[in-house]
């Protein structure tokens, strides 16, 4: 990490381009064909992936599969206990935006011809939140999706892996009027700008979503933290690499 | 509009930097305080701002004011018909995500201490749907949003005007590789990538939310995409002061 | 219009037994089989009639087709806001009620045998509310359907026309004790006794449905009611027959 | 019962204006303000009335009351078993419609300023249907009402009794061509045409809903159904008042 | 019934080891292959078995067949009138329990293999509660379900017959310290200990369900509370039999 | 534990008498009054108490307080993936029955009155079944519940603890014909017979729940399986209480 980025506003202490400690621990759960407890920070969540030998009507005789999430927070994973979506019978907006978010995100990394009429559904939920949620549930859920193809491959589903690319999330923002890298949750809250960029290995854009929640950002702006996302999804590729023992070089 | 910009390949013949013909009617229907059919090309939305002198209960006793959107389209706005959401219980997870975008941008417009303890209503009901509803909806929403300041200014429910900048948005994308400008439904359905962008009239950033389809983007692509919104929302703007009588210089 | 007939009491200046303006607007929007704005005064309703070569399970194998409808208001078509029923997750019994009333009103003008198994939806989306909207629907969505069969009859899906006759609706009324022919909003909020009557261009009944709102009428005041229901359908067919471009002699 | 009015087609062998065996049980159940088991020939349903000292939101501070109805089938009330309303998780639009039928008809019984704020609600549970189940829960219902009502002033929550009328309902239709009185099933499912008619005890009309099935019905039609509908109610009422133990003389 | 066990405290002057009056009519409404109205003292529940040529997807090709049940309460069965749960568009969660104890319990009557890929739903619907409903809907959800086998025999759908044993179901309890039989409702509001048993004619055990409502049970209490249901349980198979017309002997 | 009580038939190897591995790890997650990670062997579930200082309404003004719960399972806890309850819109039966039986279950450990005019909510979240969800979360959440009226203690809401006992669970079945303790999936899924018992740390029953698969059991049956029940609740206390580092002595 830079030692010259000194950001001595931040509640966390790091400095501005720094991630928070990132772990990825796979075979979390037995039942999964990729499950993965993700850490950023004080953030964790449970992603499974799930391998089904079927898809939507929409592809039938399409010879094509589908990658598809969805994303949940246990009640109490907040600072204050939220309602049970599945007991107020409906998800809300935010989970819904953010469930297309990570669906959209990891279907980038495959190749759907190569993965044949199958459906791999990555359920991201939250046991712990501190800012970043969906960020961490796409980082962790690339690697649950690979865990998953590598098990197809072992069950003979299919031939030859259709995993094109790794895909890493990260949020960057406008704290204090400056840019930070990985906002944690006090961050997020008093941040002026949130944005969450997706980009592949080879550092390109899958998604940007930056949104001013107080006042507006300049072009400059935008380009400091697209900056600062490109460099924090670069390392946490390296963590996923390290993670799924491939190496980063 | 620039000639030196020619795109061919646009089914629509539009230059690259080329808006589609915008139209704003304002006093579209009788009830609304603000009632506005705005048109891109051939999508077309009935927005309308209702005042409500009442706020949600998260800001009882604040002194603030409220905006928020709901989105709707019907069912045969489209090219072949969708189901109707009243009838299936409920809203998609697009609609969700799309009403939220124009809630969140259109209180970017508003100074919700001067709107005091009053909610305004957007709706944005798309009658026939071409590509850029969901920024056609911001664009003309901001126009409702302004009419009905105003009918609250005359009826003394406010002393002073809380709009302190119009808000307006556009798609960008590219497509066939070259980035255009405002994507028709023929674009949007075959474009690579595609990124709405929503600013101030002062050309800062409110929302960019760009997405790859298929494939990724540069920073490179993501520069030229977001300079071409800027332009396109400058005319916008310039647009919706003339159809609210107010000079655009 | 008759002039010998006059009922000073009408907040409109209306005769007793006069319409209102009434306009129909054939393709209206761009995609459906057939779209019709249809204006009852201030009343206006988007009706559009979208095609589907399948049918119902209850009617597979029959070689009958099926006609149905839906019915919505968009919020901010009536004097306050309604909350949007797929915000709410349910149609309302009123709506429900309209809709039923609707799809058994156009059903009849239809031969199933000869529609084969297809089905024709009409939705009927209120953009302006001021009284008479299931009339309104009814008269227009009738024109919608009549459009709908010329495309199919266009496309080659049906070989004669199913179209049987044309069916139309008004509503009449008791207000100030006097029986009035087509009430608007005014009119309505305060009569004792509400009627709406669809009838076949023949001018046989359809439906008729009369509620008291506040006392209760007499056989007397029912013969009047349909009396003038009868000379405003006759008068609404002609109006249908214009806007088709057929001759209503 | 009229002789000469033979109609040997019914498949009840009933004449053209005869009802069927009507009995009104009242005290059915013990719970309930008034409890009515009402059968019209093998057309079963309960009907209670129950009494709250509250009212909707709508008439609060207004010192009036309220009257409304919730309607329903058992499963296996029918030929073949429905689905139950409660699982499925709605109601269906023919519910609502028979429901807001059956409130609106009753509140014309009862002078709502002397019901003061209290809300009486009428449930109507089908327990066998054989057609007419609208018309009977409404002739049932206005008896457990008028009990509901002597339970009131028993109790000393009203002083002076709001009953200003007995209501009472009854179906006619069009069978074989000919108009026929209170259709059981098998008439109903092969009637051209199907009235419901709500009347005072004094012979004014609450409410007329005439639907042709199939084809379409003329005046002189309407009017000999009007008649039909006319003697059956007046014979209700009678079968109302001996049950209610008031001489209907 | 013993004499010897006087429980003087019982608000209905009952023995502690004494059952309500019991009644089981069969045949209560027309339309269903079984229809019983059970009675336990003034709790009545009308239990109906519908035959449904075909069976759940899970048992497709098994050759096996299906027994369920649902369960439902008219909203004024109870002293203060419930909400209507089709109305409120959910099922409550003791709704849902009690459906599946029924439907488990009468399974086990059942050889599924000689019923064939038939469907036999049981609807069990309160018209008055006072007290153990779910028992009397179980101990007369068995005779519908005799009946239905029955009309299955005899319409030829199955060869022999699929009814293995009568099925009956008492609660027991601890009241003001003493374990007593089939709790009415005072009893039941203001018990201990609450127990559901469930049991063969050969007096085994299908189901026990023992809640301890405010304090806790001893092996004692629960060893007295089960000798007592057995008892019960098998005063019920007799009336069980009587009514279907079998001898207990 | 017992040596000579072999059961060479459970998958499992362990003795009929045994308890799975169990470990209750609290503290799990940061944000929970009272949070705790419980595992039965291969079941484990995330069990969290959130203090709320209100009531529910029909507590308001009695001094006394309220525990409740709630239930889910990750969609992928499972063998194979289970449909996510919140995107279906509503809870199972089976959820609805396992949390109304956690809540009723840690009611049991508290007094009412000492806790006060506030309301404890236990979530129960599992994150991988084998088997004995419902039974764990009992045991673990009763551990949670211990920890939240800690954290009230601590933080001045309750002056003395309202914790009477310890409360834990645990299921029994009858597998192969023999009485087993603590029933893991293989053995779950294939048990003639499963009994969830509650218990007290003293030794009294708070609930018996016991199911007959397939056939039924006889008294000696459930007296050897409550017997065992007794048992491992004794074993299960213990492990709480060293969890909560009280003395079991």
């Amino acid at each position: 990490m830079s030692q010259n980025n000194a950001s001595p506003a931040r509640p966390s202490q790091r400095q501005a381009d720094q991630l928070r400690d990132v772990k990825i621990t796979r075979n979390y759960t037995k039942h999964a064909e990729g499950s993965v407890l993700v850490e950023f920070g004080d953030t964790k969540v449970i992603c499974t992936a799930s391998v089904e030998e079927n898809i939507p009507r929409f592809l039938k005789g399409s010879g094509r599969g589908w990658v598809t999430a969805e994303y949940g927070m246990l009640p109490r994973s907040t600072g204050s206990r939220m309602d049970r979506e599945a007991a107020r019978g409906k998800q809300s907006g935010r989970t819904q935006e953010i469930q297309r978010l990570i669906g959209r995100s990891l279907r980038a990394a495959i190749d759907m011809n190569l993965l044949g009429e199958n459906t791999i559904k990555i359920d991201c939920d939250v046991i712990q939140a501190d800012g970043g949620t969906r960020t961490a549930s796409i980082t962790g859920g690339c690697v649950a999706l690979a865990d998953a193809i590598n098990a197809m491959l072992e069950r003979g589903i299919i031939k030859s892996s259709p995993l094109k690319q790794m895909i890493a999330s990260v949020s960057v923002g406008i704290y204090k009027g400056e840019p930070v890298l990985d906002l944690d949750y006090p961050e997020d809250s008093s941040a002026d700008t949130d944005m969450n960029v997706v980009m592949t290995e080879a550092g390109k854009f899958i998604e940007v979503q930056g949104t001013a929640e107080d006042g507006a950002y300049s072009f400059d702006e935008l380009q400091a933290m697209i900056r600062l996302a490109e460099k924090g999804i670069s390392e946490l590729v390296d963590i996923q690499k390290q993670a799924l023992g491939v190496s980063g070089d």
